[in-house]
């Protein structure tokens, strides 16, 4: 990605920031395995299929990125485990977002394929995506955009 | 993606489908580019510095996926408008999400680089995941997880 010589919109915006991180498929599938409270590479490595190579170059740039923090296993001083830092914990709207978008128009006929249950009320979990000022929904055509020159 | 065997929970969760169509970094700036209100080829094309031959790629996979329409322009009928349909617009969630994480995380002592407004109640947006139920926050240990075998 740094080669490229980019426009000056290209940044104006911290989507195109996050993406550079985030915009891998094997990067935020890790990532959802970690919020599944999977902590050890060979679990990763099982669950996802992914080649060793890959996998240990997305867990370096995670690890080089504070996303996941890279520590002994208290059990198994040879082996590591891999957890979210409060950074990593913060891409949870995004794994929901995900998740949700993909229950509603990838599922087909059939129901979601996970279940999601909200802890604190006990209901089945439907994520909305709101305003914290004044509580409502957001709709793309609820929301105005200001760039900040000072910040590119 | 399509060769690889995959364990049967590769994709018993959305997260997984959804990024088979999303886990790009183009793909996902495309978008962006069009929930800002372009819908223009040349324009996406000046505004990402991207490869014409990526462009039409990631444009037809969205067009293909039904996350964008392409239409004659109404204006001048030898060109192409592109749009965000309902799937499309239903993405909304993913990139405030996004947009929020990097404004936390990568702007370092810099203030946003975009600034949004919600137009329904006037003030500064700042976009909260919420349970539908019950209104409260959620954080990744509020949840539970239960895998629905009937859907996989």
């Amino acid at each position: 990605v740094g080669e490229i010589k980019k426009p000056l919109r290209y940044y104006a915006c911290s989507v195109a920031r996050s993406l550079d991180i985030l915009g891998d498929r094997w990067v935020f599938l890790i990532i959802r395995e970690l919020f599944f409270g999977i902590r050890n590479y060979d679990q990763i490595h099982d669950h996802l299929a992914i080649a060793t190579n890959i996998l240990s170059d997305r867990l370096k740039i995670l690890v080089d990125n504070g996303i996941v923090e890279k520590k002994k296993d208290a059990l198994d001083k040879r082996k590591y485990v891999y957890k979210l830092t409060e950074k990593g914990l913060d891409l949870y709207p995004i794994t929901l977002a995900l998740l949700q978008w993909g229950d509603k128009w990838l599922a087909g006929d059939k129901a979601p394929p996970l279940f999601l249950y909200h802890k604190t009320c006990g209901q089945r979990l439907e994520p909305v995506m709101v305003c914290r000022k004044c509580g409502g929904t957001v709709h793309p055509r609820d929301v105005r955009y200001q760039e900040n020159e000072k910040a590119i």
